[in-house]
């Protein structure tokens, strides 16, 4: 259900800060402040100041004052939804703002559903549907790299590709279908070789766009990291290692505290999220007894595994361990990191020892560490941080992040394929037509020139409330 | 030490929301902006706006883009601070804010203090020292009264009255002074019987004041309320009775999440504040084997103590423990309510029985509830929110909140004791006069009018960054 007439109002900031702004938007805000909104220059009138403006005034219900506020106003169509809004900066108190709130919607403006004031402004043309998504992927981007392709996205990077290649595929589909007109007249206003060129341009860069989904999801939803090893082995002060000195790196950001993202580390500018550590959690790990169904799950879902072994271990067993994990390892991208500790209690003939004896796949790394005295900490650092450096992350490229827009990519590229075959086939002309015309419309609900109630829906309601 | 010279910068919002703040104010702001914000239209030049005007634009560092962003332009002397201020309104990202205050304090600006922007508020005279402090105690407030006295003192109600009072003592203080001057001759410019009157005035204003500080402080800070009773009798079923009633009435504010404020409820605008409830947080109350000198210490801390016996009890028994902590009860403002739980297992007779057999003080209070049922709840809350109903909460009246300005006030009253006394006594001219002075003195100091960098240390050391 899209509302339009309703004037909306949310809360757009987090409870606890020195100040809250109050956000709302539609075509009675003006006149909903006017109630509740007192400037202290009397004079002055909410509706009749040009947009882009503050006010200083006071929120009051009846002759009970609420706060001191500043009221900015911006006039349709310069504001983010496109349509009249006002923002209300108050004291950063939840009482005020639940009191606001209530005010506001006394006064005629209702709640806000998730995301509707971003929804609000796509379906006034401020912004496409795929620019929309990347608001939401912009408020949760915790990386460096994930906020460079938030704001790309964002600045619609991504969409004019799209467009683009949907725009050239739509000339073809015209043509064609004007064919079609003609019926039996053998006439081809589409070069059918130009044809197969377009398709098969489009569908390529189509299919990178796919590809850089896996490394889209990876920088978008940060790399699993399983730790594995047998009870005692360190794993949990491994963890607490890494996690204490992340968490110091954080601190130093000035005057920021980091959103508790729980067992999860950035190097490089990429997270790297260690998965089912529940175990882990506590430093004495003996009462983790992991089952091997467990293991084998934990190593499914990584794709970095660091396995734990003690320096007192022998390799021996140090390499049927190992294999038995290369066993359960499916699907090409993962990378298995073997981690000797406690090297503190050993010497460094057994380190020798170790090197030799221990046998390694072409794309596995062993690293000998201390997780107690933090020695050998920065190598694997180092060597987690490394893991996508070949992938080739060029600054401009275009990397696809959203499943959404991965799936109609996907269904684009399937299309294009069957018209590549029906051309080879030579196949008859409304055949081609349906084919590059549902191309055109997968393109199409990526930006959203495409859409349906149902899909935006899907999109918005997993934005927060005021975005 | 205060600066003045640097312009300052912080986050003035939580993280966590669809929007971020962060506040910069002083002389540097609007060159600071220009190195990293980057106007839509490029013709546009920050320092050249107008006050209380908004730019779109993007914030960057070099060729990388952080954010699409709003910025809010403040002239001096019209901005919270009183100096050249901005404030960027970002994407909610505390990746995105992080990176935003990095940029600034590399281009010249550093991170605020606690409290900096308010502090120079009052350097700037924006607001006196006790409205400063209002500010905290505003974005501090939970509830209807305690942000009722907030924004009475904000207004600065407070201030006026002490302000009235300072400049009366300080007529006379000078005219007192005046006859010191004439030093032997027999001058009297300060009629006595005139004085009198003043001083007794002011006195009397000030022990109101003063008064005021006990109900004040319970506004600010919560009714203390004590559970205590045998195990078993049901005191964490009640409790958490009460706090899941308060759960689902908070949830109904439209868009607001409470702050984990745990183990209080809010009853007629009121905080009531349970004590020491660790042992009593288990629904399973049967653990907690509390000693006397435990619970002697939370009667001594609480005003107002719920003693809770099961219906199955002896009167006999019940009136004892009654007495016992009635023995403990130290300090004239404190009420008992005796709570008689289970009901929903005894019969009417047996609550007929009670009610003739417990003795109860005239402050005392007997309620039948049952905590599983939630029966008699209703009952409880309405005899807790009348317990401040005598204290007379006028909607106007001046109430203090602040320790510093009981303490101050207290001083004062002192003073001007000294005042009666000596003039009753007829000690000379200079005595009186030190007495005065020091209650002009300690006046001052509430307002700020008389000031030091140590008191204004400790005021904003309170506060939190970026207000």
């Amino acid at each position: 259900m899209i509302r339009k007439d309703e004037t909306i109002c949310a809360p757009a900031t987090a409870p606890g800060g020195a100040i809250s702004i109050i956000r709302i938007s539609g075509q009675d805000c003006f006149e909903i402040c006017r109630k509740i909104f007192f400037p202290h220059d009397s004079k002055l009138v909410v509706s009749e100041q040009n947009g882009n403006t503050i006010i200083h005034g006071e929120i009051r219900n009846g002759n009970e004052v609420i706060d001191d506020v500043l009221l900015s106003i911006y006039k349709a169509p310069r504001s983010y939804t496109g349509e009249d809004s006002v923002e209300i900066s108050c004291h950063g108190s939840p009482y005020i703002a639940g009191r606001i709130m209530e005010l506001l919607i006394k006064s005629g403006a209702v709640t806000a559903l998730p995301g509707e004031f971003t929804q609000r402004a796509f379906l006034n043309g401020k912004m496409d549907l795929s620019q929309a998504e990347s608001v939401a992927d912009l408020v949760a981007s915790m990386t460096k790299a994930s906020h460079r392709i938030a704001v790309n996205q964002m600045r619609g990077g991504f969409s004019a590709e799209i467009r683009t290649l949907r725009s050239e595929l739509l000339r073809f589909a015209s043509l064609i279908e004007l064919e079609l007109d003609f019926g039996e007249e053998d006439v081809e206003f589409a070069s059918r070789d130009e044809l197969r060129g377009i398709v098969m341009k489009v569908k390529k860069l189509t299919d990178k766009l796919a590809d850089s989904f896996r490394i889209g999801n990876v920088i978008k939803n940060g790399i699993p990291v399983a730790i594995v090893g047998k009870p005692n082995s360190g794993k949990s002060t491994l963890l607490n290692s890494l996690l204490n000195e992340e968490r110091a790196i954080v601190s130093e950001i000035p005057g920021t505290t980091r959103d508790a993202i729980e067992d999860s580390v950035i190097i490089n500018g990429l997270e790297y999220r260690f998965i089912d550590t529940a175990g882990l959690r506590d430093t004495s790990d003996i009462i983790e007894s992991i089952g091997i169904r467990k293991t084998q799950e934990k190593i499914m879902q990584a794709s970095v595994i660091l396995m734990v072994d003690e320096i007192s271990e022998e390799p021996d067993i140090i390499n049927s361990r190992a294999d038995a994990i290369r066993s359960m390892i499916t699907g090409f991208d993962k990378r298995l990191i073997v981690i000797i500790n406690k090297i503190d209690l050993g010497e460094q003939e057994r380190m020798n020892d170790l090197k030799r004896k221990i046998s390694l796949d072409i794309d596995d790394s062993l690293i000998f560490i201390s997780a107690k005295d933090h020695t050998g900490l920065d190598k694997l650092r180092n060597k987690l941080g490394k893991i996508l450096e070949k992938e080739n992350l060029a600054q401009d490229e275009v990397i696809v992040t959203n499943s959404r827009h991965y799936e109609a990519l996907v269904k684009v590229s399937e299309s294009l394929g069957r018209v590549i075959e029906g051309l080879k086939d030579n196949l008859p002309e409304d055949l081609l037509a349906v084919d590059i015309r549902q191309a055109v419309h997968y393109l199409g609900e990526i930006t959203g020139e495409i859409t349906s109630d149902e899909i935006l829906g899907n999109i918005f309601k997993n934005f927060c409330i005021g975005k």
